[in-house]
């Protein structure tokens, strides 16, 4: 345990801001009670806690046995290295994990497949929704916003630990899924509402970027066109469901469906 | 037109980051181009338009007879009292808008009633979302975020003009919904899946705050105990779904299972 937060620790955390240094460095950062505590309670390594002492306290010995180097701090340091305006009482660095897309996992399950996601608060969203209706994987185009972005992992609520995010190619990744006779539902303005559809247990959510929606590439593997009816009488002011709210009533629609809820 | 942006005028543009501002000058600050035309198109009058004047000129003369004030600047004036960190080519003031509540629509529609809502995004998202339900009023507590606060706007997509928001003791808006046997809907851990349920056409759908839910005063009022259920195999790293994420679901559940949508 060491009670020292030098120059180049500090600069070191603050630099983890930036997605190159993610990138080079291998590593990111959580910030706050629950996230972290719910990091050391999966036995993820850890490789820096900085945290007041008596938060550390809380947890039994062998709970921390992960974690690689501890810094005792007050309140007033930590203010000096949170990538938040309003820091928490704990901040932590752990490595990226490297997933390999499952095309078993894939092909039995459903995927969301998201193009140029852009802000981060809408993929944090989409990555809790995903947990929360069991979605094990989420495939993004390598334009995204990265998912170790700090607000996409605020916004996500913990679930990064349950949901694995990948960065590829889609136009080969729908290129297999359509190898594979795979359903792939793409929402889309001109789809069919997808209250009517007989929707599959498992398949392909795809979903656009925020302004310009799905791209014509991708269009092409759309098997099922859907979309979430208008219910106003008028249009004025109103443009386009946010995307991750089209991803939670897509995803409640799939498992309302094919779970045993017939109503 | 005038073509000066005097430090006081700054002054007070920049004040409208503050709650008490708004409410003491009964005004708040719109930005951006997508917004700002959707107030000026739907006729809202408008104090003070901030724009290039390339902006501008892209209305025709009779949209703009709505606007009090026009001062012409360039895109380094406007980053100075912008409140957003990226600025936008314009920047509108407008008077807040003064609703009553009106118990006839109430009534007659399903309500969003929100208790100390916190997350502005969150809040935004639940406007735009409504607006696509053809919701038209959603009651908050007091201490709910300012529907005026920059992030709301923001998150709301010019949403705020077609959804009146009330601020409003719940407890004395819960007892005259009771007085009149209207149903309501609450969202609750113990609650029964929404799928199930033979929703009503109309009605309050009742939210709790972020992490503490609906408190036990307002809890009394639930009718219907509502939950959507959760599909993950484990609860490890999954705390509960987003709060406007939860909205989402239910307005569409509502509006599919009254509106024609049987399967």
């Amino acid at each position: 345990m060491s009670f020292m937060l030098s120059k180049n620790k500090i600069k070191f955390i603050k630099s983890l801001d930036n997605k190159k240094s993610r990138d080079e460095s291998g590593q990111f950062i959580i910030e706050g009670n629950k996230i972290v505590s719910e990091f050391i309670n999966a036995g993820w390594n850890i490789n820096l806690l900085v945290a007041q002492p008596r938060w550390t306290e809380t947890f039994p010995e062998r709970a921390l046995q992960n974690i690689e180097e501890i810094i005792d701090v007050e309140n007033n340091e930590l203010r000096k290295i949170s990538l938040l305006k309003t820091p928490h009482n704990v901040l932590a660095i752990v490595n990226k994990p490297e997933f390999l897309i499952n095309w078993n996992e894939i092909l039995n399950n459903l995927t969301l497949v998201l193009e140029t996601i852009q802000d981060p608060g809408n993929l944090g969203t989409i990555i809790r929704t995903a947990a929360w209706f069991g979605i094990n994987n989420i495939i993004c185009s390598p334009d995204s916003v990265d998912v170790f972005n700090q607000k996409v992992i605020q916004a996500s609520m913990g679930a990064i630990l349950r949901v694995k995010v990948h960065y590829t190619n889609l136009i080969d990744f729908m290129n297999r899924i359509s190898e594979n006779n795979f359903p792939v539902y793409g929402a889309s303005l001109d789809g069919m509402p997808i209250y009517n559809y007989d929707l599959s247990a498992n398949g392909i959510i795809l979903l656009g970027n925020e302004s310009s929606g799905i791209s014509p590439s991708l269009k092409k593997y759309i098997t099922q066109k859907i979309k979430i009816p208008c219910f106003s009488d008028t249009t004025e002011g109103i443009d386009s469901l946010n995307v991750s709210m089209a991803a939670a009533i897509i995803c409640s629609e799939f498992r309302r469906k094919t779970r045993g809820y017939s109503k």
